[in-house]
């Protein structure tokens, strides 16, 4: 491709996910929704303008890490041990619950091949933080006591979620599940998260100790970017997703991160600040490619919109999808009002949905038709409970505040 | 390619750009010298580690494009209607001597091919305004009286340079010197010069006025680098090199282009400076890139080091370089020893040089050895200035300041 066909070809896709997305947003719809739709739209389904080269696919793969490094730096380990044993509950259910039953509904009902199935219900775990989060300040209710709950719940999610990916990941390659590799994997996460904090003292040292003497400017985003890719090919290395690597780049580097290992936690802001105002810039330059990409690979002119199988199937992984979420609230001691707050915020998939879906088309798990049908169901469940919420918000505010005095004064 | 293969090149690119960056920092030398080092050290002149592959060349690419918006984002053409007519005769003398007199002992003496010594000479032309005001700066001399008529004159040089490299470029393309290319390119260049800042008003205050009603993060970064892509690929498709239109993305969107077109400046700073804070951490990932590249394609293994002409012509080129800029000085109404230092600091040059022998050499018009040979001239007099002007500072500081109250006596 010659390189001016590229830089169009860049230049289309940023633009379109950025007016896709501010139509969306200005709709109250995730933004994520509107830059799928610029890719749909670009894409093979639509308008065939952009194919999907080589080169505009790595650029995406720098954009799913690059957001996976910023999740990690905005997961913090404080606010999960405060929120504790509830968040923990209501993650452990929202995972297992979607997990289990999206398993289920596609290998027993649909007959589907194990690993498709398993994959199917891997993509309807995660709750997206990013949406959640977004929703929750929209509705001026992230500082209630639910908010804390969710927010909480969908860190921990996300954790579980790229742990699944990574083990899924490694099945994907025909490795089976043996106890062996299954011990592989769970000895490189611990092994991963055991040296992280150590890597993180060590080159957020390096790092930090340059910025004082650094002479020429650009400092951080030279450094951290050639820190998260050298995460992300260190992952790949041990044989998991780069992308988990960008994960434990970002988890090293959060602000909280320091503080059990003893580094004094009020010397950072500074630092920490300079880390988000240098990386943002770049991490919202690169991540609307990956979800102009999703939609890009998404052809569906090539989707059986006559089968039922589609039709039905999204409609049985949608109502998992919702349900299996909303019972993980359920099963912790609250007020019955708040149960169902929380449930709800925590039904929107995301980012690591996405790609899981992503992951599970290019390792030929998924077909067209499953791939199709995942992205409707990620889509839907994200687009429908924003209204769900806002309109649960209209009618049981009062009964919400009013619980959360009672509760206030237990 | 495989991309953790791509991620992890793209780690040691940084890296050791940074490393040596920095070494030549501290070591008082502009850093972009660090950054050929690395390049140099990786590629195949020694370690041949990293062989650079269509993406990092495209990455490069983005990298040099990047870089000439920020020169032209930097470029204040107000300063130059103060500096005024001194700095237009440095600029002009300052251009067209190294390029004549290069273009002659190219040509005449060492008997090159017309179009070689014609890109020979235009190699030595433009001063590099990041050197020559950090070489200011830490003199703390940037206040200076002959401060302001040097950068005013770099300034001017830039652009004249990067007309000339798109005049050269189109000459390289086989078209010939005929009246209708040369008025083609005029007409272009006049034509984009009058189009930037009516495109400026347009798109500044499109991105603006989203900025105040976007509601989704990241709107700088993309809808920039959207943009200065776009002028890229513009300037491609009119015959123009990428990089001019990057160039003039920048001069667009500098601070003072606003001014003549009756847009009010003081309302203009805060949004200038999110330009510069969302456009920074991006600018500095991609440059180091294309200098190493530069440094990468350099392959020294192959140059004929016994051969004397490398030996000679790079001496030969030195000492037009350094004469011509110096010479340029001693065209204007000043004190001696201003003259001086007006033209010791006019030597260094960067950027725009590397660009044009980067140019050269993939158009071919270029071999081995000539390249080479210029990027030796490059670098000596990006290097031996700074002692130059080192040293006349410490001995002549005290002539300066008194010829400089008595011409502000006058």
């Amino acid at each position: 491709m010659e390189v001016s066909t590229f830089f169009i070809h860049i230049t289309i896709i940023l633009f379109f996910a950025r007016l896709l997305g501010e139509m969306a947003a200005y709709l109250s719809i995730p933004p994520v929704i509107g830059e799928l739709m610029a890719g749909i739209i670009l894409g093979p389904s639509l308008l065939s303008l952009i194919e999907p080269s080589d080169v505009i696919k790595l650029l995406a793969e720098i954009g799913i890490i690059l957001l996976l490094f910023e999740v990690g730096l905005e997961t913090d380990i404080m606010r999960l041990m405060k929120t504790g044993f509830n968040s923990t509950v209501v993650a452990l259910f929202g995972v297992t619950a979607p997990f289990v039953f999206g398993f289920c509904v596609s290998y027993y009902l649909f007959a589907l091949p194990f690993l498709t199935s398993l994959f199917a219900g891997g993509t309807l775990t995660a709750t997206s933080i990013g949406i959640t989060v977004r929703i929750l300040t929209d509705m001026a209710r992230h500082h209630s006591r639910e908010a804390q709950m969710v927010l909480g719940a969908a860190v921990i999610d996300d954790i579980i979620g790229v742990i699944l990916l990574a083990f899924l990941y490694d099945l994907s390659l025909g490795k089976g599940v043996s106890l062996q590799h299954t011990s592989q994997i769970f000895i490189f996460v611990v092994l991963f998260m055991a040296l992280a904090p150590m890597a993180a003292k060590f080159m957020a040292g390096v790092i930090r100790r340059f910025d004082n003497i650094s002479q020429i400017p650009g400092l951080i985003p030279t450094t951290l970017v050639s820190l998260v890719l050298f995460f992300a090919w260190l992952a790949h290395a041990v044989g998991a997703p780069e992308l988990l690597g960008g994960f434990a780049a970002g988890i090293a580097l959060s602000r909280r991160f320091f503080l059990p290992m003893g580094l004094a936690v009020h010397a950072e802001p500074s630092f920490a600040h300079r880390i988000e105002e240098n990386m943002k810039p770049i991490v919202h330059l690169f991540t609307p490619i990956f979800f102009v990409m999703v939609g890009l690979s998404l052809n569906l002119k090539a989707v059986n919109w006559g089968s039922s199988f589609v039709w039905i199937f999204s409609a049985a992984l949608l109502i998992t999808a919702i349900m299996g979420k909303i019972m993980g609230a359920f099963f912790i001691k609250e007020d019955y009002y708040r149960k169902w707050a929380i449930g709800l915020c925590m039904i929107p998939r995301g980012e690591v949905g996405l790609i899981f879906a992503e992951l599970g088309k290019s390792a030929k798990i998924f077909n067209e038709d499953i791939y199709a049908t995942l992205i409707i169901v990620i889509a839907m469940s994200t687009v429908l409970p924003i209204f769900a919420i806002k309109w649960f918000y209209t009618r049981f505010d009062r009964k919400l505040d009013s619980s959360h005095e009672s509760s206030g004064a237990e």
